[in-house]
C-alpha cells in the first residue's frame, strides 16, 4: 500500500449504511400513509436493493440493457415491487408524491459511525474518490447530506457502464492520471475488489454489517494476502485504514 | 436567480488567479536555473495561456484536433514556446525535470482573496460545481492545494470536448439532473457565459483583474440585464454573490 496515491471508494454499503437509512424512511412513510405497523420494511428494502444489484450486474456484463441512471432504475424497481402480489397492499397506499419522495431516500443515506472521521483523516494523506454505480446527482446530494468530504466524485454514469465492468475502473484511473498500482479500491463487496484486482489495483476490504452476500455465501470471511487471502488489506473502519496508512508513511 | 439550485463555475481566472501563481513559479524556477533577472515572465505566462485558449477554442469549435487532456496540451505549448526564437535562451536552461515541474504549476494555482470564503458560503445554499477545460486530476490537485470545497468536479475531459462547445454544459446539467433555468454559470469570461445563456442557463459574470480579453476588446464592461446588458448578474466577488443569493431566499 506504500505507493497508493488515491483511494477509490465504493459507496452503497461501504461508505453509507443504506439499510438503516432506507428502512427508516420506509417506516416513517408507511406510518404516514397508514401501512400496518408490522410491515416488514427490512424485507422490502432488501428486495429493492437486490433488484438494483441484479440489474446493474446484468447491464455491466452486457446480459441486459436498462437505465444507466440509478434514480431511474430505482424508480422502475420500486414500481415493480409495489405492483407485485406481495407488496400490492402497500403499493395502493403510496401515491406518486410518496414514490417520488421515497425514491430519493437513496440520496439521503447516512454514513457508518466511522465514515466522516475516517474520510477526513484519509483526505489529508491522499486523494479520496468515489466510484459508485449511483448517479452523479445522487452522490452529490448524499455527500451534502452525510458530510462526505470527497476530493472527486466518479459515477459509472459518467462512463456509460456499471461496476464491475472494467471500463468503470479504467476510466476513473485515467482521469486521476494514475497507474493501477497507485490506486486502491475500497469496498465491502468482494466482487468489486476482484474486478479492481484483475486490473492491477490494490484492494481494501472493509467489513460492514449485513453486506456482501457473495462472501457470506462461501461461509468464510475475506482475508488479506498475508493471511492467505486475496485482498491487500482487511479493515473494520476507515479510521483504522487512516492509521494503517499513516504508519506506513512515516516520512510524509 | 430565485430558482437556481446549482452554480457551475469556470475555474482558470474565475476561481483562481492563474497569472500570479504561474508567474511566481516561473520566477522561482528561472532564478534556480540561472535565467536573467529581467526576464519578462508575465509575457511568458500570457503566451502559454494564450496558446491554451486558442487550442481549446479551436478544438471546441471542431476547427482543430489535439489533446483533450490539458496537462498534455500545456506541455505541448510549453515545449513549443521554449523552442521559439523569443524564448530559446530560457528553453536551454529548463531541462526535462524543470519542464515537468513547471507544467504542473497549473495544479497549484491559488484562489482569489474572496474565493474560499465565498465558495464555503455558497456551498451552504446550493450545489457548487466546476465546469472547466482543465483535466480532472488538475482540478483535484488544485482543490486540495487551494482548499476549494467543491460539491462536484466536472471537467470537459469527462465529456470529450472543451467549452464553449454546448455538449460540455449539457452534460454537466444532465449529470446534475437539473434543467438549464435551475443552473447558473459563473465565469470571468463573456464567451463562456454566452454559450451557457444560449442553452437557457442563468449567467453570473465576475470581474477579475486582467481577465476577459473578449470583453475588454469591446471597450465596455459587461452589464447585467437590468442595466441593459446581457448577463443575469455582475459581481466583484463570490462573497458578494453569497450575500445576493441569501437575500433572495429569505425563507430558505
Amino acid at each position: 500500500m506504500h505507493d497508493v496515491k488515491a483511494l477509490i471508494f465504493d459507496v452503497f454499503g461501504t461508505v453509507v449504511d443504506w439499510r438503516s437509512s432506507v428502512v427508516g424512511e420506509l417506516r416513517v412513510l408507511g406510518e404516514k400513509h397508514g401501512a400496518p405497523t408490522d410491515t416488514d420494511w427490512h424485507k422490502f428494502a432488501q428486495a429493492w436493493r437486490s433488484g438494483y444489484m441484479t440489474n446493474t450486474r446484468n447491464i455491466a456484463a452486457g446480459r441486459a440493457s436498462g437505465p444507466l441512471n440509478v434514480d431511474a432504475m430505482h424508480r422502475q424497481i420500486l414500481d415493480e415491487l409495489l405492483s407485485s402480489a406481495e407488496w400490492a397492499s402497500v403499493g395502493r397506499l403510496f401515491d406518486e408524491d410518496a414514490r417520488q419522495h421515497l425514491n430519493l431516500a437513496w440520496h439521503r443515506l447516512d454514513g457508518w459511525p466511522d465514515t466522516v472521521e475516517g474520510l477526513r483523516a484519509l483526505k489529508k494523506q491522499l486523494i479520496i474518490a468515489t466510484l459508485s454505480n449511483g448517479n452523479v446527482r445522487l452522490l452529490v446530494d448524499m455527500a451534502k447530506h452525510a458530510d462526505l468530504p470527497w476530493d472527486v466524485i466518479f459515477s459509472t454514469e459518467l462512463f456509460d457502464t456499471f461496476k464491475p465492468n472494467p471500463k468503470a475502473y479504467l476510466e476513473a484511473m485515467r482521469h486521476l492520471s494514475l497507474a493501477p498500482e497507485n490506486c486502491a479500491m475500497v469496498a465491502a463487496h468482494i466482487f468489486d475488489l476482484r474486478a479492481a484486482a484483475s486490473l492491477g489495483m490494490k484492494t481494501v476490504y472493509v467489513r460492514r454489517p449485513d453486506e456482501d452476500a457473495d462472501a457470506v455465501k462461501t461461509g468464510v470471511g475475506v482475508k488479506s494476502k498475508k493471511d492467505g487471502g486475496e485482498v491487500d488489506c482487511v479493515i473494520d473502519s476507515f479510521t483504522e485504514l487512516a492509521t494503517i496508512l499513516q504508519t506506513q508513511r512515516p516520512t510524509d
